[in-house]
């Protein structure tokens, strides 16, 4: 019967149906249906290593067996699938495991809140949380941010502020440069002598919102140093600091929250992607106490308590935060990466303009969108799925599942080695 | 060790971590766990009847065994669980289901396209298309209407507007009484009016968007001749008509779509919340062909991808809207519901201000929010779980799973009639 | 030497040189340079009765006497002109005359703003004012309002908001109708309604502006009930009236303020164009005590002390408004403008639409533009100069100066009467 | 008579019915009268130099005797006072005199745009005109710039943006350094980055508006080089240059617009103030023609037509502009300005942070605000009036008359000196 389908329903009659703002399928046209660890695999039997993870949702890789048992029993015992913000067991386990695994031993006294589950529903909340906390309206955001689609993350998001005045309404946002846009010294003197000077027309705002590492803007990674300026700088004017941590959160940093390595502490993590563990839909906020000045329902959304998610992120942070092997398998899977990254650098230096990474997030910067396309064309062919970042879609980003042992990151950076070989010589 | 963990957590101990944002919680106090068909259980193994259904997320009640089986098959191959918009073998399915069970039958020929897996997020793609469209920012939205919380989808929901300017942001978008609002003669020709005239100041907009039947807002149900009207506007003055149907489709209304009652067709469809069958997130729009002016990806959201969904939405196509008997007794149960309202109007009139009811969508509006407070809180203690609604929380709104049988149902209303009994002679 | 100008710069090079803007030099082509009571002069010296007044800037007529002998003498004496918001002997003066002739005889406690010379900055000041002293950023304005063109004022203007979403930012108007607009039964109750119900979409604004006489939207005049409803409707939302007199006020109305027929009392009052008394530049709020809310300096505006607009506005209160006989011939003019609206209405009842005067302020509808441009023409040719305002252009504006005597009146309705029995019959 | 009704109505009791808004007559209570050349004098018959110069609108000083005879030789004929856009004599002389003496000899080619007459007006033109011609939205503004107080020249006002949420609207409009506003090297590379690279989240702007030489700000001078770059950058990004000259033009920077200094051409310039030569509200844009894209009557406003201020203007640019010697005197008073801001430099140079001057238009900026408002006020008492300016209102703002002979400003000078000696020692 799937082979009749197949021949009726060719993923091109699919096309005539769904609309046109479908995009990554048009790069990697097959039709998925299997994934296992770092595999993903097409109705052909066609193989491919993932270092797409969907959009980083899958930082555990496909199907991780923990997860996956743990919510085949769920499901078995007919446990709550959505209960909006019902106290639930699924729910309490889970905010037991975040408080144990993570917060606590980084002594971090967050509260939670549960939002609808993408990640740009989490910025909405945190923005209007800032906003009403602090009575101000403003708001900064960077150079190459990307915070999400809906009108509130999108008047944040550098790159679609850019070109989308027809339904975007001016919100207040300044954008500001994040480290190392502009290439010129004194860089952060400037963000700071503009936000700290009367009369330079940028008012004191509610908060500051920032990815510690930024993914679609590049993979551009903030120093510390960058980081506590921007802290200081929030203290300094009373701002909210919000750090987006949806995609570089969950470990592919190498640290659960990328801002670990700067040692530097947000008001308010957004967090989702790969919060649930294995791709089920979930977002939220991370809160210091003082700024949880909601109203009971003022911000809310149907599926904030979907307990598939609970579970598998229970077992996500149980089974691998926990875990003194894991941790340390991470690091030495991003020093491979680092080592990789740097011989490439060295080897196709007229073509590879800049590469950048942190534990398992890494970006390879060519010298254009061509170059770029080329080699994710190549790598597509021959086994390694691999998306494009930046402004100018010049730039591969690598995210490998963060489980990936030693022999399966060799062999997928062997099969981008090769592309880059092909089209950088 | 899970009683142990009840005596340490109860759910007391988890409002000291979760953001005072939650609402329903405190109303519902019990930590539940578990969900059949029409109840919902707690983790003292307390059963209740659930005419909340997760907010209209669970119309084919909790943990349908058709779908339960089919999402459990899905996970055990190892399918795969999010994909943003790649093609995979689970959305082929879906899609070629909501063609040959939903769309042709009905003689409709819209385009889809997946929104991240919140209802807010498919208003916030549906306003954005509407203004690429028409090249026009005004929107036209109705009292009492409710969007989602996202900042687009906000500035459209009527109740919220009216308290949030703190953190809202101006965003061309005009009210209109809803049908039957102001309880004034020529309601329609005011809207007319002000919509046709030169020199009104609300220029002709973008978009309409409203719900046929109006959830938060009251259970208010615009009739076949005012959606027509609408449609009629519409087309005068080259407006996107956009049905928001996530809590009123889905079978909810006695049909799929509650505008089949209208036989009005609108130029985009808002579905969410049912329209995965149990509860997973997810979230589409249907589109008139002609609108699909998005350019690739100029819309996205990670989770727009969740094959989970598809999965169990599939099987809900196929299993309850391909059955002749499924859609009897749809009309079967709205008419009991219906005669129950009825009974209770005549009985109880000195405290019973408005019925409304739609298929298995009914709101009982009572004279003030404490009797209507009074009695959710008698149903919560006798076995029923039953939302209040309205912009003075004073009505009580029925969203009982539309599988429901009789005997459910005639139990359900008994209680839901004692509470009226004890509360309103 | 004039002549030869005459001859290189005749009107026709003029208009290479001024931007295409200008509008009212297209329809009455004239290069004018002269002005005499009720007439004015062209280069050619031919003359025409004036109705168009400078668009209610002239109200007292061209050039009168006691005002120009004020200005005169101010001038000899080396007078201050301009001098921001210093006291000068000349603002005492109009401060006193304004106080004693004006505020004190109506019983009115009214403090004074003076704003930038136009009538735009005051209702900029206004709406200012009014959000500051509210919290609230929303404002109602209504159909067929006409309040200026910078940003805020355009923002409130019912035609302009309709057509100018490129450069105009959304900035929380809701449009209502004004008295008459939607010519429906029990309008004011929706007004009513959409404002005081919960869940309308339109929170309790910061302020209502309207004009009590429409202008620009075709001579609206709206009655004490309706003007008394208002000021009912906002003291109960707690918002602040503000009538904007601009064009309605300084005796057009047949009384100094328009509002007085109404009995109903503003909390700001917006006056500029005929205040100064002879066409000089000249702007002013008046604002119920409480309501002076404002920091020193946070609404200012180079010539909002323009002191020959003083001089001329002291001498305008004093020599008009003090005499009893003015006010008798006013009360007389007005019913002889009455009275020829009546009779044109029943001689050309199948091209006259509508007729509307209060005062000395009146319209015309015709049954289309076509019809009211070819009266204006012929008017214009046969020595009477008219303007056409309304949603559609299709209505005839009588402004003639207040001070017109009878014979004169007389004069110049029959010139409109003929082209009336020209176009109409 | 006058002196009984200044023991009645002191200017303290006038405080008493005007606005707390009034600023000016806190710092200078005097309540003046006549002014003649660079003096000013009060009721008392008290006379101070005017180095205030009504915010510069008294660029010729008060009462220059040929514009004063011209003018009073216009009113005794009649002359139309107010006209809206109707062609009038005063209006074409006007025009021919901007054609013939300012505009041809310096090769500029502009359309002329008479505006409501008010600097803010012209500036809300000048926006709207930008973003229609361009189809974009965003403009780009400058720290330290004041444009006006109405909404939108307000909203590009960065000083004003910064405290005035509650009543502005966010409005596409994005702050970058006036130049050596941040006093760090590569100012301008920020700059420049900022608008060329993609990512950084500020759109190429339909404008960049900016003051060639900042009043309010606190006397900035752009260099020529810094103009220069800003021209070339619009050029880059198709975007529309506009010139705020309404107090750095009209002779106070030692040429007709400051921007000749520059050898810099925009493509809109805004005059005002000074523009009638004696005070008199006027205001007008000049344009490229080629972005004269109007429709007829798009942006109006009833004092647009002012021919008062058309005759003192077409006066004051053919006596001063003309003439040679009076340039010639400019430029000498100018070097005497340079000369004593260069010594009071040196002698107080703990307490005199910065001094600036181009042609008669200077600032001297004290170590803090109490420094500045002491000699402020020491220079009252001695008879020079002199206005404070900056972002902290520590500087002096010099506007001594262009037309201020050497003894003149060698006395004023002194008082100012011995001011700055009695407080800086």
């Amino acid at each position: 019967m799937d082979n009749m389908e197949t021949e009726i329903h060719s993923p091109a009659s699919l096309s005539t149906i769904e609309s046109e703002v479908r995009s990554y399928c048009r790069v990697f046209p097959a039709e998925f249906c299997r994934g296992e660890g770092v595999f993903l695999y097409d109705t052909q039997g066609r193989r491919w290593y993932d270092f797409l993870s969907a959009a980083g949702s899958l930082n555990y890789g496909h199907n991780p067996p923990m997860l996956k048992s743990a919510l085949l029993r769920y499901i078995e015992s007919d446990g709550v699938t959505t209960s909006l913000d019902l106290h639930t067991r699924a729910k309490r386990s889970f905010l037991q495991a975040l408080d144990e695994v993570i917060l606590r031993p980084r002594g971090l006294d967050y509260k939670v809140q549960f939002c609808g589950p993408t990640g740009a529903n989490a910025v909405e909340a945190a923005l209007k949380l800032a906003r009403k906390a602090t009575g101000r309206q403003g708001v900064v955001a960077f150079s190459n941010s990307y915070h999400g689609m809906s009108t509130g993350a999108m008047s944040a998001s550098a790159s679609h502020r850019r070109r989308n005045e027809t339904y975007l309404s001016a919100n207040w946002v300044d954008f500001l440069p994040f480290e190392g846009f502009t290439g010129l010294p004194h860089e952060f003197d400037f963000v700071r002598k503009l936000l700290r000077t009367r009369g330079s027309g940028i008012a004191p705002p509610a908060a500051f919102i920032v990815e510690p590492v930024q993914g679609e803007g590049g993979v551009n990674i903030a120093s510390p140093e960058w980081l506590a300026g921007l802290r200081e700088l929030a203290d300094e004017l009373g701002a909210v600091l919000i750090f987006d941590e949806i995609q570089s959160g969950c470990g592919r940093s190498g640290r659960f929250f990328s801002f670990e390595h700067a040692r530097v502490q947000p008001d308010i993590v957004c967090l989702s992607k790969s919060i649930s563990g294995m791709g089920l839909p979930m977002s939220l906020l991370l809160l210091e106490p003082s700024l949880d000045v909601w109203s009971p329902g003022e911000h809310n959304g149907t599926f904030r308590g979907f307990n598939y998610a609970f579970v598998t992120a229970t077992e996500a942070l149980r089974h691998y935060w926990a875990s003194e092997e894991f941790r340390t398998s991470l690091q030495a899977r991003g020093a491979e990466i680092e080592a990789a990254l740097h011989n490439w650098s060295r080897d196709y230096s007229r073509h590879l303009v800049r590469t950048s990474s942190q534990g398992l997030f890494a970006g390879i910067q060519l010298d254009c969108e061509a170059t770029a396309r080329a080699i994710q064309e190549t790598c597509y062919e021959t086994g390694l799925i691999i998306e494009r970042c930046g402004a100018d879609a010049d730039t591969l980003k690598l995210l490998p599942p963060v489980v990936i042992n030693r022999e399966e990151l060799d062999a997928a950076l062997r099969i981008l080695g090769d592309a880059l070989a092909r089209h950088c010589r």
